[in-house]
Order: C-alpha cells, then sequence, then structure tokens
C-alpha cells in the first residue's frame, strides 16, 4: 500500500524509535531471571498508569509514572535495590533507538518529507533520548503530551500534531509500535502504519491501522512519491 | 480500621463479587495447557480496552468489549473455535459469585446497611450474574456505567453512586479487588476497601485505599457500628 499527499511523519517515540527494553537490557545481569519479567510489566504498568491517570483526571509527567511503574515491577517481583532502580532510571532516560531508525530518517528527508516525534515522554527524557541517538538533526519537531496534561489516546494528542506541524490530518502518517496508539490515530484520521515489531494480534478497537510494517524499514516505499 | 457513618456498601462486581475467572474454569478441558494465560489475557484487554474507549470517547457496552477481548485473546493464543467462544462468552454472562458473597451481603443488610453494585457491566451481564448467584434480595441497587457512556475511573461513574443512592460521598463505603478501582474511588472521596483477592502489589497511584482485605467476609467488622 502506498500513502498519497502526506507532508509529515509523526513518530511514536517509546517502542517505536526507542526500544523500552533496552535499559533492563543494560542492567539484566542484576535482575537475574527475573530481567525479561520486570522489564514487562514496568512497561506494563507505565501505559496503565497513563490512562488511568488521564481518566482520573490526576496528570504528572512521563518521567514520574515511568519510575512509579518501576517501583510497582520491583515491589512485585522482590525486588528492593535503590541503585538499581537509580541505574534504570538513568538508562532510561538514554534509551537506544532501534537499528534502522538514523538510515529511516534520513531517507524520509532527503525525500522531501518533514518528521517528528508525538509521544507521551516528558520534554526531558525526548530531548535527552533524541540525542543520545544523534536523531537532532533528522527531526523537524519533538512534541509532547506535557503541554496537554493528557496522555495518549486522548485525541487532543493527535490533534496536538496537526495544530503545530501545520498540516491536514490527512497529509500525517503516523508511526507507532503500540497497536492501541496506532488504532487511536486511525479513528482521529492519520494515515496509520503500524509497526508491528514482534508478531502481535490485532487489538480489537474501532479502527484498524493502515499498513503494518515489521520494521521502519519499510516505512519510505509507503510514504514517499 | 473501622469506616463510621457508613450507609451504603458500594461493590465493583467483576473480579470483587464474581469470578471473572471462572467462565474459563468451567472449560478449562477446551483450552489445555493455555487455560489460565487465555483467561488472563482476556482480562487484561477488556479493562485495557474500556480505558482506551473511554479516552478514545467511543463507548460500547461492556458486553462487546467483552467479547472482543476474547478474540484478542483466542488471536494471541492461535485458538479459533467458534462453539468455545459461545460458551465462554455464555459462562461469562452467568459468572460465580465468590463464595463469601452471599453472607457477606445478608450480615449488611441484616446490620442496617444498604447495597449496591457499581459497575462497568452491561446492565443485562449485571442482572444475569446477579440473579444466577441469588443476590437479587440481597442488593438495593445495581448501577451501570452503561447509562453514562463511559467506563471507570472517570469520576462521573463514581458520582453516579451518589446521586442514584442519595448519599454523601464520605457516607459510601466501597469495595473493590482492582486496585485501580480502589485507587480511583478514593481519590473520588469514597472510604474504600481494596480486597486484595490475590495478594498483589500496591498501585503506585494518587491515592490509597483506606483498608486492604483478603476477602469480602472482613467488610462487615469494618463497616458495620
Amino acid at each position: 500500500m502506498k500513502f498519497n499527499d502526506i507532508k509529515v511523519c509523526v513518530f511514536d517515540a517509546y517502542g517505536t524509535l526507542f526500544d523500552v527494553h533496552a535499559a533492563v537490557g543494560h542492567h539484566r545481569s542484576r535482575l537475574g531471571d527475573k530481567a525479561d519479567a520486570v522489564s514487562a510489566m514496568w512497561r506494563t504498568k507505565q501505559l496503565e498508569y497513563t490512562w488511568l491517570r488521564s481518566l482520573m483526571d490526576r496528570y504528572v509527567p512521563f518521567w514520574q509514572v515511568t519510575g512509579e511503574a518501576l517501583d510497582y515491577a520491583f515491589d512485585a517481583h522482590g525486588v528492593s535495590d535503590k541503585s538499581l532502580r537509580d541505574d534504570l532510571l538513568n538508562a532510561y532516560m538514554q534509551l537506544d533507538c532501534y537499528a534502522e531508525v538514523p538510515a529511516v530518517l534520513a531517507k524520509l528527508k532527503d525525500g522531501g518529507m518533514r518528521t517528528a516525534i508525538l509521544s507521551n515522554g516528558s520534554p526531558e527524557m525526548l530531548a535527552s533520548a533524541v540525542t543520545n541517538s544523534k536523531l537532532d538533526d533528522l527531526l523537524d519537531a519533538v512534541l509532547s503530551v506535557d503541554d496537554l496534561g493528557i496522555f495518549k489516546p486522548h485525541p487532543s494528542v493527535y490533534q496536538l500534531a496537526v495544530d503545530r506541524l501545520d498540516v491536514e490530518t490527512h497529509q500525517v502518517s503516523f508511526q507507532s509500535s503500540n497497536a492501541w496508539d496506532a488504532a487511536a490515530a486511525a479513528t482521529f484520521g492519520f494515515r496509520v502504519a503500524w509497526v508491528n515489531r514482534f508478531g502481535q494480534a490485532e487489538e480489537r478497537l474501532p479502527d484498524k491501522p493502515d499498513v503494518q510494517l515489521r520494521t521502519l524499514s519499510e516505512l519510505p516505499a509507503v510514504v514517499l512519491s
């Protein structure tokens, strides 16, 4: 499938450009055989807390949610190691990007496309991750929900990209590895590529993404004319 | 701990009064060693979809969400058995209540307390579950979010109980086995007992429940004077 008339490629950050499991990956030996379970629960709780706080109208920055989710995951797995907590959060501040990301962004920009991030992440988290992966010159904008005080998938988050990037909704190609984020962006009206990195099942939400990719390497062929 | 001046005991339904894993439990052999994983994912997705649809302003009744979550869980585990799907959904319509529930409700009513359900469940699901467990005469009200078109933990759901039961917020003792529901009810202003049936870790949400119970059998001592 080919998207027509796309002016901007907007990317989710965590899970899409940046590997959320890289933080635990760097300290795997200190968690032993609990490493994968802690990392998975950390991510699950982090997302749950964004949804719950949004519905409760109790927004706090993603950085706080990330720490609280880690505290829950530690607690649930019987881990209490203050220095590991600090090290994991520091690692989360500088998550590795997926291997294909720099070349994909460069190819999109070479093709005349604008590029942006639209993320739950706090501005300082996003700035740190972008700089750590040397993506600064490959992105035209880094947009955070922190300006709105509510997390994805509230429609105002997707509207933020339209407003800040000064484009029509149908001129945005939105990419996310998070199936629920991809589904909500489709409901909002973006053209949507779900980067299904882990071969997950299709969500049963009101709308489906337009295409499913294995990695972002397949994106330029979809959006560049 | 003792709650003072409580007029109504309001109960969450699914997971609190009714065992959400009883549906798979009745058909366990047909899912083999996938039974527990399918049941857990069915529940996880059911909740995720309520939060996501609420934030997306795409409410549909809990019955539809329940079917869609089961479809996802089947898909993710490579199960495709239309008659099992039907049987599981039929079983979900008539979930067993936890063993202590009838005696606890009777004791509360004997003590002069009013009792009610406040649930995400569709009215027909709640009516069926209540009748199946012979709880009709032990409940003064069965309230569904379906009248609002948004799911928990949106504050309007907890407000529905205040409005329909004609009580002050602080006169409500709210019981839930769902830690996030208990936390949100505490933020709303209810007195809250978290029925931590499975020994889960404490959520990191803005407010904490007032007490933690192992089962509802401990509730009368907390709320009856």
